[in-house]
């Protein structure tokens, strides 16, 4: 018995750890403190009214003989797979729904995903990024490769080096960060080129405001011959607990002679047996004018806490990006202050919670993410605090 | 880039589909026939009230601020974990609830586990079996090798030969054999024997009537040091659209130096996001004692089916086993027909759909399933056909 030897290769989890623990011990010590938390990327705000229904409706089905459904479909309920590329008609891409896979969220397929390609192959990660990428690969075996995201860059890190598999994630977690169509096309032209696969995180595509940012790749030509997307409601509908997401992998995308659609379809119709019907049909809901507008809704109030502290920052002359397109703002922190000092003085003299930088990556370091995620109340409060330290 | 290479290996998927196929043709050339379906090993009765109860009030929690939850607990929710672990302790099988994993349902448990072994490992798998096991060992490039059911010994197989990874599903899919507690013993002691692992597939412990049989591989003394056991709430609760399971990996099983507990709870914070707080609330009802009596109410609704199946196949001389501590009937095709040769006879003079022996593997030809999974009136129906054939 061997066992996957790459998992010693993990480093330490320790971002969300270390910052629960010392919330809780600050919190232990100082119990008459109010904390205000811009630390985890976790929606606030309740499920959308048309989304409960939906809920509601489905689960009245579950319990009546009639009505009640058994296994789903494979790749999902077509009623979803088929909202799901109305929702991609909207933003001018043409999907088949047998490109449309239903999943469980974003998270899940990041890591699944992975299944289909050898060990032995390179990945490019942008660093920093949202940790699960480089866990997944390390897992894997894959050889990490790193490219540098920083203020001159934007965080936005062009083709360097070559590779295998290249992750994006735009609009970028931590950094907010947005593509443009001319740099994506970049990325496409060179995956291309190299025979390469993109995965592309598009989790927060739903906060890009700017009309001429991209918010598939499929919206870059030459996507579909390279390009998986991997997306979600979490973050467009508040899903983080409901679980549901989408994964879209092109009929055109085909290596070493195989097509990637069919071994995915094979990879989760053997290994995962779909999201729960009831949640298909609340995921359904969402895809509607009135859930659109109802989601929109919940994501112009976070973009307003976005600005609120993108604006205090201003004030203050701290250097940030993000916050325009994505509900993360990416700020340095003053005085040259290290990513983990900058949270304690945050915690101590703020009763703020961030997320110090460097848990993104090295390049992190020297950085630090507030996340929109609040109440509008906590933001303006939080601000103010920030103001008088 | 280079895929991986094992998808090639992989046999085409074809049982189920043909199935399917093969009863499209002959509906749309008879119109006129009721087929009944005692093939594919779905539910039919509705979830129970008592879990609707849960799904509606979870439901309506998530849309409301104050109740609303984002992100879950990383290993499932506590509530339902100490209900999990409240079910083995009737088992008399004390566990802790850090090594109980929530999901949603075993088929992705029982491949995503292996993510903590080597590709360079030998699998031992049962034949005739679910498929999923040998698709999902196959992709992880293990050399699979195969321990022979068949009618001598019962279709329950002991340890014949060294290996790495061992497959077991008691009660068994398809053939509705249970080992006994002293054959789970050498099971066990054979695992623990060669340092190998035992993937226990349980998802139909509760079928089992006998009270001398386990329904738990932990009943048997040994089992914590070399056992990973897979459950779902599928057959126990009507779950296979709801989509909720559970996965127990105990502290003290550790290979290679490794807490398989730590692996498997690192790939899980990594590569799953948990199931939905609302499926987990319904879950959650299902361990309740008014939750445990509704659902055995319908097990016993499909065991009564089984019943009436086993007594006509032995009013008809037919030789078979299961349905006894399982909802399948695995019957021997009278006159040496070939497995699919007698599908097409039963769908063609009988218009009744059953699963043909061979499409679970190569000893199963000759062999074919009956599903206790039907209404009571379709059963009786089917079985009065069966009589005139």
């Amino acid at each position: 018995m061997k066992i996957n030897a790459n998992f010693l290769q993990l480093q330490e989890k320790y971002l969300f750890t270390t910052i629960t623990k010392k919330v809780n011990e600050y919190k232990a010590a100082h119990p008459d403190k109010d904390v205000i938390r811009l630390g985890i990327g976790d929606v606030t705000l309740p499920l959308a009214p048309v989304v409960i229904d939906a809920l509601r409706n489905a689960t009245e089905e579950m319990g009546r003989e009639k009505t009640f459904r058994g296994y789903g479909d494979e790749q999902g309920y077509l009623f979803l797979r088929e909202a799901v590329c109305g929702y991609y008609a909207q933003k001018d891409v043409a999907l088949d729904d047998g490109e449309v896979f239903i999943s469980d969220g974003a998270n899940s397929d990041l890591g699944n995903i992975l299944d289909l390609f050898d060990a032995d192959n390179t990945v490019l990660i942008p660093d920093p990024v949202y940790p699960v990428y480089v866990d997944a690969n390390t897992m894997a075996g894959h050889k990490i490769m790193y490219m540098n995201g920083n203020a001159a860059n934007g965080f936005l890190p062009l083709p360097d080096q070559p590779t295998d598999i290249i992750y994006l994630c735009s609009p970028n977690n931590p950094t907010g960060a947005v593509y443009s169509r001319a740099q994506l096309q970049q990325w496409v032209d060179f995956a291309n080129a190299q025979d390469a696969v993109i995965i592309f995180d598009a989790a927060y595509e739903s906060f890009v405001q700017e009309a001429d940012l991209p918010t598939s790749i499929y919206q870059i030509p030459g996507a579909k011959e390279c390009a998986i997307e991997i997306s979600s409601l979490s973050k467009t509908a508040g899903f983080t607990g409901t679980r549901c997401g989408y994964t879209v992998v092109p009929h055109a995308l085909k290596r070493g002679g195989a097509s990637l659609n069919a071994m995915w379809f094979r990879r989760q119709t053997t290994k995962y047996n779909g999201a729960s019907y009831i949640i298909q049909r609340g995921a359904e809901a969402v895809f509607t004018p009135e859930g659109m507008a109802q989601s929109r809704k919940n994501i112009a109030y976070y973009m307003e806490n976005a600005k609120t502290i993108s604006d205090t920052l201003n004030t203050l002359g701290i250097w940030h990006t993000g916050g325009k397109n994505a509900p993360y703002i990416w700020l340095q922190c003053p005085n040259n202050t290290p990513s983990w000092d900058f949270f304690d003085q945050l915690l101590h003299e703020a009763n703020i919670v961030g997320a110090p930088g460097v848990g993104f990556g090295t390049n992190g370091e020297g950085f630090f993410r507030l996340s929109a995620f609040a109440s509008h109340e906590n933001v303006r409060a939080a601000m103010a605090r920030l103001r008088l330290i």
